[in-house]
């Protein structure tokens, strides 16, 4: 099992502290929590649970379309993201996979497992993707697949989304899948300009992954779609288990899709609060911070980040520590943008050190 | 995507009613419903969906180890039995599967998507399995793998736990892996005698496949999970996706396994309201009802069933019509026990018919 951020209770226990006492910078979760009025609404849906969830998420995966400007046959709802990369690498018919790193361990953790070989493709030092030394990568070496998370968990590097256009029409001359991952799209400022979702009926050779725990703050209720062809869509079908989202997560994901006003201030207070981030720190001489346009900033430290690591749990703050991304070592941390308060206590904390 | 029980939502779209006016006997859910208590303590648990559910599940696990007396290591946690289904026929070494019929049709689905092939046996008339023929077969025809419901869904048949051992010492001089789905062990009067849980540390080739669906209730909450040797456990958690089971079904989980009143309430209604719907459709001559000695009956009509389902949908009432299981046809049904107003209202409506 890959370690990955957000594991308080690991580090509750070591503590022996509770876990509402842990400012958790580790999970790249929405600042502002979930929806208001989400708890009320599921606390009085709870009677839900004694029937088995709609087979088909017929209402759910009309919800979502209607969010995302497709319609309910391009959509597959499944058990987080996770499941959804999952199922596409599952589908995808390709003996190898080009990942360009650092990214998300799980890409080629479940490429690997589901018989698929991982071949890296290093973005250099300052981790911009550049997408003509991708292309002549994939004319090089026939790969069946190319997996890209936008904007990049751990960066926070953007692609735009002419170079993704340019991109996919080369990847569907030479016959090659993209999964996009768009876990994080929807705190980029110039939403929906920045999401391929739009495209999905123009190239057969894309999936866009997508997912209710990081924009949503839903993390604990494990909702994640994938968006493509309604072919691969139904491809992907006959490979998923049946009832893979709880009623909770359906009800609740159609719920948040409603609330306009959170997502407009979401995208605001991250804004906001991103610039603040990295301004404040941008003072500190021992750490460099990478621009980032997502809800998170990478960071490299002069030395080990370990120590970093545990000074700052002290404070009552988890970081993630960055060291087991592959093409990243012990000099790199990635930091959540949160709520202003918390972002003060980060920085006062991180001030301490020098 | 195969056609199961529990389908409400379809059903309540197509006669244009509220979920509440449907009496689904066709989900073989506790007809107690899920404990008291639990409404209000999700109700006061909403929250904890802003964080990841522990990526080790330990609580959950531990409390699972408490319930079967079994160690936390013996166990994984998935999103339903579902799930652990997938992992075990990923992860047993096995070319082939054998799975005694008529059953739940998901093994044979699962098994093939996963790359064995499926090979049948049939139960004969009276479904019931006899543990000599199914050594004989896996001597004759050396198979990777079993996989038996015990009790078996859709027919109730329990193979009892002696022959059950006899079954797995050949399996496993045979090297053949046995997984065996307990999903209604629970309901069986002689609980936990009946479970073969407290043989895994005896039979590296034995996986047993638990839920919280059906005893508890809780088949909108998606949780199941998987028991078996450390050695096979550790080996289906190499495959396993992170965070699979949701963090109200970690805390519900938890919950319900301290009802002991509960499971023996259950254990008493079920069989009384099992016993008087045997004997109220015994009258009826165009239906056999087989033995049953789990929470649904299987029945065999005289003529073809889906005439029957329709009338009993006027009447607002869901069955299983068994068409669509291998090994059945167009004359049987499956009904769940359910309290006993319910089963009155069904007993009524199917003499209605005659």
């Amino acid at each position: 099992m890959i370690e990955h951020g957000g594991n308080i209770y690991r580090v509750a226990k070591i503590l022996n502290k509770d876990l509402s006492c842990i400012l958790d910078f580790s999970a790249n979760i929405n600042p502002l929590g979930f929806p208001q009025g989400l708890r009320e609404y599921l606390s009085s849906c709870i009677d839900a649970i004694i029937h088995y969830p709609d087979s088909e998420y017929n209402e759910l995966r009309n919800a979502i379309a209607g969010y995302i400007g497709a319609r309910a046959e391009n959509i597959l709802v499944g058990n987080g993201a996770i499941d959804i990369i999952s199922l596409c690498t599952q589908t995808v018919e390709a003996d190898s996979v080009l990942i360009p790193i650092p990214t998300f361990s799980e890409y080629a953790r479940i490429a690997r497992i589901n018989g698929l070989k991982v071949e890296y493709f290093h973005t250099g030092e300052e981790f911009i993707l550049n997408v003509e030394d991708i292309v002549k990568e994939i004319k090089q070496n026939r790969y069946g697949m190319l997996i890209l998370c936008n904007p990049n968990n751990p960066t926070g590097r953007l692609i735009d989304v002419n170079s993704l256009r340019c991109l996919l029409d080369e990847a569907l001359k030479l016959s090659v899948f993209v999964m996009i991952d768009e876990a994080f799209i929807e705190f980029i400022e110039d939403y929906p300009e920045s999401s391929v979702v739009r495209f999905i009926n123009f190239y057969p050779n894309l999936c866009v992954v997508r997912c209710f725990t990081k924009f949503f703050g839903l993390p604990g209720l494990r909702l994640g779609y994938g968006v493509a062809s309604m072919d691969f869509i139904n491809k992907m079908k006959e490979r998923a288990l049946p009832w893979s989202v709880n009623v909770l997560a359906d009800l609740g994901g159609r719920y948040v899709l409603k609330d306009q006003v959170f997502m407009e201030k979401t995208r605001e207070v991250v804004s906001l609060e991103r610039t603040f981030l990295m301004r404040k720190l941008s003072n500190l001489k021992w750490i460099f911070l990478y621009p980032s346009q997502a809800n998170f900033v990478l960071g490299k430290s002069n030395t080990d980040v370990s120590i970093l690591e545990k000074h700052l749990l002290e404070h009552g703050i988890l970081i993630r520590n960055c060291g087991n991304f592959d093409g990243l070592d012990k000099h790199y941390i990635r930091l959540a943008v949160r709520d202003h308060r918390s972002n003060l206590k980060l920085i006062e904390a991180l001030k301490s050190l020098q």
